[in-house]
């Protein structure tokens, strides 16, 4: 995973797997028949921390709004400390096998769909809480917070610039604010501090 | 270019080009030395492409807040209609390089600081003209829009989202219209029309 962050999934191969874990390339082929099966097995366990990482924490704090900023930030913070060595696993991916049709692009586009989807739902939810206002679109609000936060690790990645992060938060929180009621904050309700 | 935006610049090689150009391997070496200098000739000429398509068409606008729209505009216009076949060739060739220390990310790196400061001088001199607040911070409204244009264009490449162009555009008009007074308008100014 951290290979395939930062050089790309093309880039890894069992060959050069077994020499970097100091493994034997037939105990590795024993467990990954080939190439594309490395590459998928890659996936699914970038998968699972990802969404210890960040879906997870978010689904931990309160309903509507709560969680919503919860999901966003566990996000921002998991591309900025280095979860995996290019920063996040499904940017890097996804940009480089966008343009390459398959069994590869099409699971890490389905689990990039999972994740706004994940956005949509809990913007949904904030809504039905009486969180957000009924009229924002939900589909909208999660491409603008999952393009935000993108470009936050994009910047972290090409311009070593951290403070990609808090810029990302501070468009979020703005945009949010400005569709949420005056009594809710985005850490709690009912309350006047934010 | 084409090639480098969908399969990668790491994926240039004197000899597949030389295939696809039906052209002989000793004639292109006559004219790139090396890998690295075929990557970095690709690179100044997509962003001649680049300055011509968005640039130029932007800079043909008026001054203040229509100039800034119109440099959004062309971006997005550029990235969805096809003008390199992987979409943005920088987007996908800074994903790329962003983990690769050396001369091609370094100037990666700063052909992507000149769009993002041309957009936060755009932004400054619509700040001057009167167009948008004052108290705006012209880099967190460019990394703003860059962030949205980058997303639109990942939402493009991946799903196929040709509708994430318009979300774009929708997430970067409420975002200048909060901060410009009622009577200017992005194409035009002291027009009621929107």
């Amino acid at each position: 995973m951290h290979l395939a962050s930062a050089e790309g999934l093309e880039g890894l191969s069992i060959g050069q797997l077994a020499s970097k874990l100091k493994m034997s390339k037939s105990g590795l082929f024993a467990s990954f028949g080939s190439k594309e099966d490395l590459q998928l097995a890659t996936i699914e366990r970038a998968r699972q921390i990802f969404v210890d990482a960040v879906v997870r924490r978010g689904l931990m704090a309160p309903r509507g709004l709560p969680r919503l900023w919860a999901l966003c930030d566990a996000w921002l913070d998991y591309a900025g400390r280095g979860v995996f060595r290019g920063g996040c696993f499904f940017a890097a991916v996804s940009a480089e096998f966008d343009s390459r049709p398959g069994p590869i692009r099409d699971r890490i586009a389905a689990l990039m769909k999972e994740w706004l989807s994940t956005l949509s739902v809990a913007v949904r939810k904030a809504q039905e809480t009486g969180h957000l206002r009924a009229d924002a679109d939900p589909d909208q609000l999660a491409f603008e917070i999952h393009s935000l936060s993108m470009g936050a690790n994009w910047a972290h990645q090409l311009h070593g610039d951290k403070g990609a992060f808090d810029r990302a938060r501070a468009a979020i929180r703005q945009r949010l604010s400005a569709l949420t009621p005056a009594r809710v904050t985005l850490t709690g309700r009912d309350s006047r501090k934010s």
